[in-house]
């Protein structure tokens, strides 16, 4: 163990130069379709000289490139990781440039090196340092995709479309890190998704509002729809939206119990901010579904009076979902209620549908990924059966049908999304060893 | 008769380009602060060689002009006017410089010309002809503000400041003209309203959309503030609103009535938009109160889909009143109900009040305009008892007791407040003529 952990290090540390550099370099921005091809063939690359028999799908949007590579057993570990990256906008705001890996004060800065291309070469990492010590104990694949940042509107498709030639057991996702405390967090499951845009549309112009005894007012429509939806807090009248919910497991209920005690670093990213009566905040967190207006619009809103009477009025409604839910039956019920209601007025369009994916807590495969990171950390991990947030992770665990769990080399300081976003070399060395370690748990 | 006529349509001919030019020349537009000074001296100045006794009041605002010119007898008709105007912008859509007045094919086209300098000389031109007739059988009077464009926010307190000062039996409020048809519009009220400014905050910033089980949404907040004021459509919950509406007067709803054969000029500016159902359109125009959302905004509403939970929500109402609502009293009212109900966070502010107004459509002097009006028009006028949108009568004419009708040099192809705003050279010279003639029926 001792020899393994030098080697796992000495990996690690080489490959800051040799991988995560130039792959930080690649500006890979999705949502700009930036750097895609560039960042496919360099992933591409750097598997197969792993050794992987790589293979790289692009029937629905960026290419998703799987590859796996023979262990002394069949049975595979699948990595999950992305290949694009945040904009890095605002520019003004980095202290060193964006796309050039810069070391200062034990960080390693730029954008993507927390999300995530720094876990994917930790992974790589690890790997070479198995292969090197002849210590591959199961077959490891590697399932890395290019529209993470954008929402991965492809790779539900994608995965269904070559389950076939996908093959994997089990699954580490991506993100994840350490807490304040250094203990390691692990989750293993996301909410699902639901992302409606609304919109009433009663004139081709705005109307001057002395006409208002007259004229239909779209803003009053889309209220009376948004309150027919959602008659009061923690209320979706939608048919089947509260029904679906399924029971959470038992062991899932526990690990939420332990999370309890956590609250003050769960509910960090609450100071300052009102909070909603009557709730339990860390069980509520991730037990209950909710109906969130993202957006709201109508008529004018700048300085002072302007007596208008609105041509249309938008709505933005983001639906978290919790085990049992599916995002697109509660759509198809949401508008058959609108209809029913008699809001065929308002038109709807659904712009994200996630399902929400809840790994057994229980499952072998989990518990082996909790007691692994706890002798590597030295410390208990911080277990989270499922995130407040949405992910692919259905996509892919779901339909493979395997257990998930996700861990990373990030930490509180990360600024993931933002400017000067950065890792801490130290924590990517021992998550680099944290991969190992699991790899070498499941032999 | 004649020989007046021919009088005046010389004196309004002549007053085109000595008083109207200079007068539309001035960029007195209130929003922008410009050409007040030079405005309200214009004024003054014309009044003064008309033979006034000028005051000019300012305690509260832009100055306010009123002049007095005693006739055979001390009784007096007093014009309302407005020597502001509207922003010129779109400069670009003009065909002519907006502060030149240009003549083509028989309009007068500048800025203010219809709303409502045009009112203005033509008034001027009349009262002179009439002097030189020397047959002014009753005394005039000129008020002309400078804050009409903004809303007359300062009118009502200056006019209470001045009530001995001012005096006047009778007024002629400003805009007005003809249909379609050639016949003169006559209006002798106006809706009143009340404008308020909702917020909710509940964080110093947006949150990620995944803590909606345990933040507070500022826009649902908000919603449900809007949904307790009006819980259905045409009811508003907040206490007394619509118990304070006086029946119209038998006059008022038989001159109703007749517009009901009219709606079809009435309800002109509704094409191509969506009717309320289940309303009487003419009728509920002129008698019904409305709530509107005039604006509404909240996190995100630009492409796609942008998981946030705002820290603010915003909504703008304007509630048209009848006669027997006050804004006052309907806000404290409104703020009352809303902390009873619970929403204390919900902050408010009234950005306009104004009085409704109706002038008794059966007082003599109402009576003797509409009949002036057919004579001179050749036509019957078609009489509003009150307009649907608002303006400051009541500060004026409802301070000072006295009926009100608005007439004027407008037609439906004017553009008030758009590029190319115009009258007609012919509604010039036939309003003046109608100004002379109601003066002289006076006496």
């Amino acid at each position: 163990m001792v020899a393994r952990s030098v080697q796992v290090e000495r990996e690690a540390e080489r490959a800051i130069d040799q991988d995560l550099r130039p792959y930080l370099a690649i500006p890979s921005v999705a949502a700009q379709r930036r750097g895609i091809a560039e960042a496919t063939a360099f992933v591409e690359r750097l598997l197969r000289e792993l050794g992987a028999d790589v293979q790289v799908f692009s029937d629905h949007g960026n290419p998703l490139v799987y590859g796996r590579i023979e262990g002394l057993r069949p049975e595979t570990l699948m990595f999950y990781d992305h290949y694009d990256v945040q904009p890095e906008e605002p520019l003004d705001l980095w202290t060193s440039p964006p796309f050039e890996l810069t070391e200062r004060d034990g960080l390693l800065i730029a954008r993507g090196v927390a999300d995530n291309k720094g876990d994917f070469i930790a992974r790589v990492a690890a790997v070479r340092a198995l292969e090197a010590a002849g210590e591959l104990p199961v077959s490891v694949a590697f399932l890395v995709e290019g529209e993470e940042e954008i929402g991965s509107p492809s790779i539900e498709a994608e995965v269904r479309g070559h389950l076939g030639e996908i093959r994997a057991d089990y699954c580490i996702w991506e993100a994840g890190g350490v807490d304040r405390d250094g203990r390691p967090d692990l989750t293993g499951g996301v909410k699902g998704i639901l992302y409606v845009d609304l919109e009433v549309r009663t004139a081709d112009r705005d109307l001057h509002s002395s006409l208002a005894p007259v004229a239909e007012n779209p803003a009053w429509r889309l209220l009376e729809a948004l309150t027919a939806i959602r008659p009061a807090a923690g209320s979706v009248a939608v048919p089947g939206f509260h029904a679906t919910v399924e029971p959470m497991p038992p062991a899932a209920l526990e690990a939420i119990a332990a999370l309890e005690a956590e609250s003050e670093t769960v509910l960090a990213s609450l100071e300052g901010v009102r909070r909603r009566p009557g709730t339990r905040p860390v069980h509520d967190l991730y037990t209950q579904p909710t109906c969130t207006i993202c957006g709201l619009s109508a008529g004018y809103s700048g300085m002072g009076p302007k007596t208008v009477l609105p041509a249309e009025a938008g709505a933005k409604l983001d639906f978290r979902l919790v085990p049992g839910q599916d995002p697109r039956a509660i759509y198809a019920e949401l508008r058959r209620f609108l209809d029913a209601q008699g809001f065929t007025d308002v038109e709807t369009r659904m712009t994200v549908g996630e399902l929400p994916y809840l790994s057994d807590p229980g499952h072998p495969f989990v518990e082996t990924v909790r007691r692994s990171v706890r002798e590597t950390y030295g410390k208990p991990p911080v277990y989270q059966p499922l995130t407040a947030g949405s992910g692919p992770m259905h996509a892919v665990a779901g339909q493979l049908g395997i257990p998930c769990v996700s861990m990373g080399c990030g930490y509180d300081g990360a600024r993931a999304h933002s400017p000067n976003e950065n890792i801490r070399k130290a924590d990517f060395l021992l998550g680099a060893q944290a991969v190992a370690d699991v790899i070498s748990s499941l032999g």
